[in-house]
């Protein structure tokens, strides 16, 4: 693996879209007992489920610590790769790399810099310097370069990228105060561009009420095709949720991408019952320095906006709620080539967040 | 990865010779203080130097502890793959799987029981349970099957192949009791013929003077060609290792192998002077549970026959010695289409083996 110290841009590489062909998905076994209700059993059974589907149609990878492999192993189906990698948490999406890809075909990784959504400022565990080395680690695993980005903090469920120029992103997030505080929104948007191989940022003001990761994209927006997005939405103007799904909507209806198109916007519901965290729930998470993680009543970010992508389906998080049926009905117009797979994901979202957060997909590539 | 019951026999696949085409090689970083001196930094270098030449010619990959990762990517080459995996020591010969093929150019892996070279009887580390693990692991990381052979302790270390039926092992270390002392010897032959695909075993009596691995075969001889074997050989016979390169000797002369060939040997001289521990080395070692692990004085098992094949190149192991020129000319004149590289070997011995120990190939293969 060479570190690349060249931009994606000027190297003729760019982001492409999560439902272009994949060669695979990398995931990160759960196992902190902070995050994860009743010693991660639980998520871990949802994680075996995605995988189940995700390998059906591609190469799976899971990263695993040293203590938990053998486990690990017996549990998930023998098409799975499982890799040794010490990590913080399981976030595939916001710790493994974002890659980039070239008209030849070649892939390589963006190994961003990760502070646990906003260091000491208000991140979320310390220390993530595990986290932080897991980019690198990928790429070599896959035999790819890495761009060494580690001077910009960015999560990959901070960004959408449709493709063809366009990436959507949240202000509440990148330019929050734990992430690059130093630089003006211009040069993080230049940034974006350079190393996306962009063209253009849409920028929503806002994401999904609650969401401790200062509000990622991918929970409140996201591709479908190029031109077309889902926004996660409530009628409900009680709701917390529905001055920032409409502050989204507006600047969405104003926007162009890259190529100059309008916008199509699809309105996905949110959960007609908000999703809160329940005494037993909470009793069964470890402390964190003596602290809870979480709290009684807690309302969590539940989105079905946080679905993933793969080669034969779309993994849709379903909450036990009224609304679950229509988010499968919406996406499955959205996908109308792919299988639609609902996943109970209330024991994933416990850890704060969902299927699109705990998975990062590997393009299909030419470079062995 | 599948964890495989049945035998590699059985399913047509055989363990080829060392000298037929590989995809790659594995190796493990150096890390462990009472194994390598100064810190490990002495071996790290030899290490380096031999990645460097391996990598010239075939996809290598590294091993790491968390620990060690950024540290070793720098000192590395970039063709080099480096991943994450917890062991013991760096010993891949050892621990690494044994890579099976069959007549389509598939591979899949051993995964052997492994003990620390004897376990509570005459072991040499304690615990060695992360290196007992690594096989399956590797097995995993390369998307190969490995057959589940836990039960039967064996080393890498302890066997040769010819690539046509025929597997050189020694009876100092097989029959240890350390090893299977539960098995008769019929038994142990009749287990590495149904795991290698073989049809003979050539028992050599004893290996090196001092190998503290109950003498492992690729001490002291191994195949150049099918039918043709190098001998550690001392025209000495004051040398303790006399004796036993003579009882290996009056074996090979009296052998057929499994296509009923005589065997070539060629005698490969060990060092003239002894290579013996000094004080200072044995002062920049880390004591394990309060006692050293080398004494000043301590003889080595310095022999050239631990060189190591590659696809483009034969690694020796040179030792200051004057009988260094001599391997050289003898393994050129063995292996002519391939470049010999004499490697200073010394800072890699102190650790307790050579070149051939702390490499293992991965055969070409067809299955991705």
């Amino acid at each position: 693996m060479r570190i690349l110290k060249s931009s994606p841009k000027a190297d003729g590489f760019s982001m492409p879209a999560e439902f272009e062909p994949h060669y695979g998905t990398i995931m990160i076994w759960p196992e902190r007992t902070d995050s994860w209700q009743a010693g991660g059993y639980a998520a871990r059974r949802a994680f075996v489920k995605i995988a189940k589907i995700i390998s059906r149609s591609e190469n799976l990878t899971v990263l695993v610590s040293n203590g938990q492999y053998e486990n690990a192993r017996a549990f998930l189906p023998p098409e799975v790769r499982l890799c040794e990698c010490t990590t913080d948490d399981s976030w595939a999406r916001d710790t493994a790399p974002t890659f980039v890809k070239n008209d030849a075909g070649e892939i390589r990784g963006i190994d961003w810099g990760f502070n646990a959504w906003g260091g000491l400022e208000d991140g979320l565990y310390f220390p993530w310097d595990n986290d932080n080395h897991v980019a690198r680690k990928i790429c070599d695993l896959y035999f790819k370069d890495a761009y060494n980005c580690r001077d910009f903090i960015l999560e990959g469920g901070s960004i959408h990228s449709d493709g063809e120029g366009t990436i959507l992103t949240t202000e509440s997030c990148l330019l929050s105060k734990g992430r690059n505080p130093h630089m003006t929104k211009a040069e993080i948007e230049s940034m974006l561009l350079e190393c996306l191989g962009a063209e253009k940022i849409i920028w929503l003001p806002r994401g999904i009420y609650n969401d401790e990761t200062n509000e990622h994209v991918d929970n409140v927006c996201a591709f479908t095709a190029p031109g077309e997005v889902v926004l996660a939405w409530t009628d409900n103007k009680n709701d917390p949720q529905y001055e920032l799904s409409k502050a989204c909507l507006d600047t969405l209806e104003n926007a162009t991408d890259a190529r100059g198109r309008k916008i199509k916007v699809r309105l996905l519901p949110i959960p007609e019952v908000p999703v809160c965290m329940t005494e037993e729930e909470c009793s069964e998470l470890d402390l964190w320095d003596g602290e809870p993680t979480r709290t009684p009543g807690e309302r969590l970010a539940a989105s079905y906006v946080n679905f993933y992508i793969t080669n034969d389906s779309v993994l849709v998080p379903q909450f036990g709620d009224k609304m679950d049926r229509t988010a499968i009905e919406i996406l499955a117009e959205c996908f109308p080539t792919r299988k639609i797979e609902p996943i109970a994901a209330r024991d994933i979202l416990i850890g704060g967040g969902n299927i699109h957060c705990i998975t990062q997909q590997v393009p299909k590539f030419s470079n062995l």
